[in-house]
């Protein structure tokens, strides 16, 4: 067998990825149980038969009986659960998450976690503008990035089965960065992003803009709809790697505001052209 | 007759806009003549039958007989083609523009001009990544703004023709505003813009960024591939507007980032909240 089926996973909050996680992982035959806050995900997921069993209480016989553990939960809320309930994890089980910043949490877990039980921390760059596992979908990870941070606390074989996880779900690249690369990376990438798009948004309310609205700013406010609850957490979570690529962003910002000022056109040209140059590197391939 | 197709339009600047205009106004039965730099954009509108006449000349002829002339140039390249060569526009010619930028184009034009010759300002709020002739289309303006912006000096009569011409083009919204008005929404909407999606492109050269990149990173920067003449051209003309813009987004950012620093989550949360709900109302209807 290629896949080893007899393995159990069990995936810990049931909503928009973790819900996609068990969609997908279900066609393998997998058996899939879920402990999540509402019921009413459990009986949505059971109907679609995209898991097994579930539970929204501590359940001791589906945590304790999981080989494989998906935390798919808000940052703080994963830290809390590994600090109240890792006792009820299976002797050897391997836990996994999805959070979106690397360096605050995996040590944290790493560090209090049971020896033996093993964190490999990973990323799935995917996501919707709508949640909750009603919404999941077994194709959403068709050519997204699945990141896996190791540390020097996890086993090769560890980390590898990891991978093999992403490769499942059908992610059309995985690979590793360190904790730190990767908070670096998702703070330009990601979080600069919305932060800028939240201030484009709210800058200035001037009535009856919208009127006027093109393409080029619909675009760029896309994300200024936003889940203040979860991106604020996220946003803190990686303080500092954000703080310096916020940094970047007002240094540069300011460079063309001074070349404006001074009508400094050749300077301006130029970081056009830079602009327009480095844009071709991120086209879709 | 709905359309008086006895009058001859002339366009001067036969490129995307100017193509697109000729295309649509073609389709009227205007006689549509143009003036353009290559020879190569008559030889192609002509097998295009797109245009009836044209020349790369100063055309005495071609000029002297038009009823409307539609500037498709660069702001200062219009601004010389009035200087030099006003004096073979028809007496009574209704002349307009497609420049981007309004207070520091639609006065000087209107002081310098002859008496027996009117000019009404207009900026029609469409483009695409790709310029030229060739790439004209006859659909491009549907969805899209046309903005008319009268002054003290226009006649009801010729901005009336100017409103007309732009719902024949196929827009779906003429409206008009003061020059002033029209600066500080185009500063915010599109120069703003685009200030932004150049910084962002260009603040962090680190390699390797492409390889992680996701949908949100591409929206912000898909007009980051700029051409660089024409906005830095755009840029200068509306200096003052766009640096109050810039101020206002830069004072925003700098909140944002204040609230990261400390940590004031309930702070971000209302700005992300104040976001959502005024994204809201830039949807497209």
């Amino acid at each position: 067998m290629i896949v080893d089926t007899s393995k159990k996973i069990l995936i810990v909050g049931l909503g928009l990825l973790g819900g996609s996680y068990a969609r997908v992982l279900k066609r393998f035959g997998f058996h899939i149980s879920a402990i999540t806050k509402e019921q009413s995900s459990i009986d949505y997921a059971l109907e679609e038969k995209i898991i097994d069993e579930g539970s929204t209480e501590l359940d001791e016989q589906i945590i304790g009986e999981a080989d494989l553990v998906i935390f798919a939960l808000y940052p703080h809320v994963f830290v809390e659960w590994i600090e109240e309930n890792q006792a009820l994890l299976k002797s050897g089980a391997l836990i996994t998450d999805v959070t979106g910043v690397k360096g605050s949490i995996v040590y944290k877990i790493q560090d209090m976690l049971r020896p033996d039980v093993e964190f490999v921390a990973a990323h799935p760059m995917a996501g919707r503008e709508v949640s909750g596992v009603e919404n999941s979908t077994a194709t959403m990870f068709v050519g997204a990035n699945y990141i896996v941070t190791p540390t020097e606390k996890n086993t090769p074989e560890a980390v590898q089965t990891c991978m093999e996880l992403g490769r499942l779900l059908g992610f059309s690249n995985v690979t590793t960065l360190t904790p730190e690369e990767h908070d670096e990376m998702i703070g330009f990438l990601s979080q600069l992003t919305h932060c800028i798009a939240i201030t484009l948004m709210t800058c200035n309310d001037k009535e009856n803009m919208e009127k006027f609205t093109g393409d080029s700013f619909r675009d760029l406010t896309r994300i200024a709809r936003i889940n203040d609850l979860m991106w604020s957490e996220l946003f803190v979570a990686n303080k500092s790697a954000l703080l310096d690529q916020m940094d970047l962003f007002i240094k540069k910002f300011n460079e063309l505001k001074t070349m404006l000022e001074t009508e400094d056109i050749d300077g301006m040209r130029s970081m056009m052209r830079h602009s327009t140059e480095r844009r071709a590197l991120f086209d879709k391939k």
